[in-house]
């Protein structure tokens, strides 16, 4: 029950992307990867420990060598009992040992090595004194890739994750906003996800009124009123792959600016949709996005990229932002969630996540774009 | 309700603490702090973003500057709403700019700079490129100390912590173990420290038969039975401070040897509580409690250190092991938590927060220590 994840993946499985993960290490002239506890040991080996602590674990691979964990001794049980322990191997460390000297040994001691973004800095520092002539790079700038292209199963394990949380907004919507704090629909949200089959809600935003225009808002005492538009904006994790969906709704009539808004960024939506295809830079479908609502007037309120990946985490590359030219591959999975945000008066963002296909791009997000009205 | 963290604590008091951070900075040779979320941002700033993501949220402490917290222009309202945005000057960045280029134009582009363990190694890396001749030290090294003497404000709050973990130890012990699961208690244990105040709860290790001889074993599916010993170790966050506590029950009547063995444990968490006064070197505290268990010839199944400090985490230094030879000094607080693990059969554990005082210890955990029997 303990240090371990529940992944949906085989020994075999990891054994596998630990083997293309080395390789691409290798392609990219890297000695070899370092990974802490966290979404990329997670995808590599299934394995997440009991808590990150300042206790080094760290997976090491490198091409040609079979994967070794280095874990502190006290949770090694814990690790060979994971998927992991059926598929590496295991190096244990004690209190009062240093880790860095443990991991030293494994390393090239003049190699340049990819390591995990979230490895805490006090590693790469005890690494970087123990291999002087080591270098290193954050892996999301050495193998951007890595974790970005989904196979079949991944993608259908994330449609899953969509459809729950499309079937969690049908039942807000039918539930009554006004005279309820953002905080008690917030719960709500959860409990839906929930019930939906995630195991994990990693955020349930509802920004009502002037609430809505900071688009980091998640939720608050407010009381909700008629007249309100509220951004809903959840997700989390099921069955260890993330939904990430956002619609807006309008308790009572909207106004004809409020309508008019909404119908900008449904269109800017659609645009980023339709970007989607392989070969084309991340960059375009913001920028499809973004002219949408420049050119309606708004460009100054739309406050943020368009999109970002999502896999083990709800937010991970690849990014949808002016000046990433990566090229969209067939697997990749993103949001597109274009936004106004007015000062003080409200926001309106639409978001659906979406994987490249062969020719275009496939939502994995299906509920109506449409405005919906709310009691 | 979003992006700040309840801190029982005002913003002059923040401030206060910033300054002494940067002259303890300034002592130790370092031409500043910098202080990633989590819990030294916390003590520090009173502020927690609503998720730690790949963008850079850095405070800045300098000698003589005041300090600036660098933020994603998305998040700055949530900052500027905290007690931090009171205390400090934000420096937003809008995505898509450099980050580290925004954070270098506040450092000495030569200067050697403490920064905060759990900083994302990729921001250490951001940092090194783009001011290759600034270096840079992992704060627990660099200035060990900085959260480790605690106030007399904070002292009180870790009581209030640990008195409701006794308390939460007071129901347990009432409850029917046998025939139930481990992680049932491990439920119960939860429930009762947030009834009895706890806001988080970090950890529940119910460690039943020979489960209790893994000390990182947190809760299983195994039924507890009659003769099991458990052992019990749990802990979380109350106003903002830690509790951790650990006692070990026995399911109906013990065995003469696992009496024995409590006995040890119980005399040597005793000794090591007893190690406990001013200028004492941490490392005696182990030695204290170490050499019961080694005199009594189970020095091979005490496997981990004797204990770490508690604050606004539940596990941060100073650490009571061999080879620390940092001096305990008035206001320092930590766990004394000996044990004995027999490999396949049973564990002991006991463990207490401890505070040093002008003379002496004191315990901030006032339950028994003698064994317990349960049903």
């Amino acid at each position: 029950m303990t240090g371990t994840t529940t992944t949906p993946f085989s020994a075999a499985d990891h054994k596998a992307r630990m083997e293309r993960a080395a390789r691409a290490a290798a392609d990219a002239g890297l000695a070899g990867l370092l990974v802490a506890p966290g979404p990329d040991m997670v995808w590599l080996t299934g394995y997440t420990p009991t808590a990150v602590t300042e206790r080094l674990t760290l997976l090491v691979l490198a091409p040609g060598q079979d994967p070794v964990l280095v874990v502190p001794t006290l949770e090694a049980p814990d690790a060979e009992h994971s998927v992991a322990g059926e598929a590496l191997t295991l190096r244990d460390w004690t209190d009062g040992k240093d880790p860095y000297a443990v991991t030293g040994e494994l390393l090239d001691g003049r190699g340049r090595y990819g390591i995990s973004d979230n490895t805490w800095g006090m590693h790469v520092l005890g690494l970087q004194r123990t291999l002087p002539d080591s270098s290193y790079a954050a892996l999301t700038d050495a193998l951007p890739m890595l974790r970005a292209v989904k196979d079949a199963a991944e993608v259908e394990l994330l449609a899953a994750a969509g459809a729950a949380a499309d079937a969690a907004f049908e039942e807000i919507r039918k539930v009554t906003f006004a005279g309820r704090r953002e905080s008690d629909l917030g719960r709500d949200l959860a409990a839906l996800l929930r019930r939906f089959g995630h195991s994990q809600v990693d955020f349930t935003i509802v920004g009502s009124g002037p609430n809505g225009a900071n688009p980091h808002h998640e939720v608050g005492d407010r009381v909700i009123q008629r007249g309100d538009m509220v951004v809903l904006d959840f997700g989390g994790l099921k069955d260890g792959y993330g939904s990430d969906t956002t619609r807006t709704v309008h308790v009572g009539e909207p106004t004809e600016e409020e309508r008019r808004v909404h119908d900008i960024v449904r269109e800017a939506q659609e645009a980023g949709y339709q970007a989607v295809r392989p070969g084309v830079a991340c960059q375009e479908v913001d920028r499809a996005a973004r002219k949408v609502i420049t050119d309606a007037g708004y460009g100054e309120y739309f406050i943020h990229r368009t999109g970002h990946g999502i896999g083990v985490t709800t937010h991970e590359p690849p990014y949808m932002i002016e000046g990433e030219e990566l090229p969209l591959v067939p697997g990749m999975c993103f949001s597109v969630e274009p936004g106004i945000y007015l000062p003080g008066r409200f926001g309106v963002r639409i978001e659906d996540i979406v994987t490249v296909t062969e020719d275009g791009g496939r939502r994995l997000n299906n509920t109506g774009r449409e405005m919906v009205t709310v009691d």
